[in-house]
């Protein structure tokens, strides 16, 4: 049976996969009076008048709710909130089986960001964090950043997770090939939500400079080309990375923009990246194509000719996914009963997310998404950044 | 241990009351790549193409949203979204326990009801129903009146679910004195959501009459005296009212309200029924008082004049509690994936909870709320009358 048919017929076997079970079993009267009328009055009454109580009586704290508006999901693109649910389902299933944290999937039909932010604040009692998650590139920007303040964290996973997860990658990738952060020149190919994110990470920009090494030289590339400070078709995000990376404001395409350089970053589509132009690229070079579900470049050159070859897919080595970061950067989160995903915070996952690897190897540079292992490593450094007040 | 201090502990010790988990066991990248990507991408693309395949691939069919502004919450009144959520989570461990319903609670900081009208249009792609509950009066009219055309049943229970089992109740408590409906005089103590659904459905306002029969009379009382045509301070739901009950349009108080009435209908608080108003009551009596924690009249006064006595506590005879109620309504709902809750559904369901008692006594009116075959009747019911289209 091929994937699809094995995908459909599990999914309808469970309709869906999530389920909501009640964690105190009501036998009797006695448990239906705490658990509902008129014991759970006095528990309602605790928390009117001690509101911080509702992380001790309430299950807020352990709940994540992982909000989309279906406008770019996954390699789908705007299918919408009703095609989305499947997707942010088996987001909150991964929540519980890597990190036992409850998450539930909020699909909000508008797709407006207004509305998205307003909903959003406005269901948070409920809820210890928000994951936001396939919501299309400039709008995400706009949303998270209108929802720092709520009281809860609130991350973007497709900016923050994918960034985490590549400066993992990255620094273990650098490792193999005795590079250093501070000495090389990386192209991104992709300027949506993940590579802004990368790129904004790989320039430390917003972090303490003593927790983050910027690299030498950044070139990002859209599907129009080389971002450069002649281009009059940005929006503000790309402008504004504009003014910061490519120094020498070179122009082109990605063939051109990949000259000299030591790593290539896909967050872009299938077949961008050709043979010929790696060649341009210097030794030793590392190439994530992480294009879903078929990568920049045909799997079989990139290994011919790539130091260092990362892709999102699970049948070739160095998987680098998304799942190796959220559940454990939201269990530090959740655990310290933190307001906002810092800086700090998320270098502190890339760190002990890389560190997971004793020693990088071409083949290994990432644990495995099923590795217990990671997600205690990351929220417990996680955790420590928060509680360090960073 | 008192009431107050065993809630409490109970829930500090579980941390509330929900829990969310994986329908799918994810033991390795096999299981992985089914319910995630790259799997997940093509039941995605399923729902994309055949929007109403969601109902088989996802678990949007058997999830209810437990919505709440906090507003009128118990017997607690206004105390807001997060005070509120203890209760929320109490009502979907009862909706997972009596019906196997996955329920969540969403308890929404605003209280305006455009907002809560506008949130709940919003997330309702991920929920198969939406339970809207303890919000206050008037406000809660509008916000269900706005939700009864999104495509999933929307269902106040304050209102629905309250004038469910006290309409069974009502049923079975007539055939214990030997009284019909369309004969009785009817006083209903306080006139917020409960007292006017109550109202509505004696009245079979909204309903097929070869479904319903009306009663003879009815006087509705607030906190103000009897409703009359000649009040200036009522609400439009007063209003209409007003127009359609105590036809004789008799002033006065709830003592004045009672002479000759068979039954009395208390939705409102503590004490205001004395013993001596009950005297003017006609010979065989029924008492409904269902204010919370303490019921409207004295219940050792009660029992000595009542032929039939009802209260919302467990701790008495005849408990008259809406969890007989929303759990088969919704399950019958969600059965068939009914659009709204039809008027014809509901009397369904009263017809069914009443049956559920074979021959009822004073002391039996209705059935034990944690007795499993009271969802079981009244979602075959309600499926049933779905299912006739009515």
């Amino acid at each position: 049976m091929n994937l699809k048919a094995e995908a459909l017929k599990l999914h309808k076997r469970h309709k869906g996969k999530i389920e909501i079970i009640s964690k105190i079993d009501i036998k009797g009267q006695k448990e239906l009076s705490l658990v509902y009328t008129p014991g759970v009055a006095e528990v309602s009454r605790e928390v009117y008048r001690c509101p911080s109580s509702i992380y001790d009586y309430t299950s807020k704290g352990n709940i994540v709710g992982v909000v989309t508006d279906g406008s770019a999901v996954l390699g789908l693109g705007n299918i919408g909130a009703e095609a989305a649910l499947p997707v942010m389902e088996g987001k909150c299933a991964l929540f519980k089986q890597l990190a036992n944290i409850d998450a539930f999937p909020i699909c909000i039909k508008s797709q407006e960001p207004g509305d998205i932010i307003n909903i959003v604040k406005n269901i948070a009692p409920g809820f210890g964090g928000i994951n936001l998650e396939d919501i299309a590139s400039p709008k995400c920007f706009e949303v998270e950043k209108a929802l720092q303040d709520i009281g809860i964290p609130v991350m973007h996973d497709d900016q923050h997770g994918t960034a985490v997860v590549v400066l993992a990658a990255l620094m273990n990738a650098l490792k193999v090939v005795d590079k250093k952060l501070n000495e090389i020149k990386v192209v991104i190919s992709g300027v949506g939500a993940a590579g802004i994110a990368i790129a904004r990470q790989l320039l430390c920009l917003g972090f303490d400079q003593n927790y983050c090494v910027p690299v030498r030289e950044i070139i990002l590339c859209d599907s129009n080309g080389i971002i450069h400070r002649g281009r009059t078709d940005l929006n503000t995000q790309k402008l504004e990375l504009s003014k910061i990376t490519n120094f020498a404001n070179i122009k082109g395409i990605l063939a051109d923009a990949l000259v000299e350089a030591d790593v290539f970053i896909g967050v872009s589509k299938a077949g961008v990246l050709k043979r010929k132009d790696v060649s341009r690229m210097n030794p030793k070079s590392i190439i994530f194509a992480m294009a879903n579900p078929m990568p920049e470049i045909d799997p079989k050159d990139a290994l011919k000719v790539a130091a260092v070859f990362g892709t999102g897919r699970s049948d070739l080595p160095n998987q680098i996914n998304n799942s190796l970061a959220f559940p454990g950067i939201f269990k530090g989160a959740l655990m310290t009963r933190a307001k906002t995903i810092s800086p700090a915070m998320k270098i502190a996952a890339i760190k002990a997310l890389a560190r997971c690897v004793r020693v990088p190897t071409k083949d290994k540079i990432l644990p495995s998404t099923l590795d217990k292992q990671v997600v205690i490593n990351i929220a417990a450094a996680v955790k420590k950044a928060a509680l360090s007040g960073k």
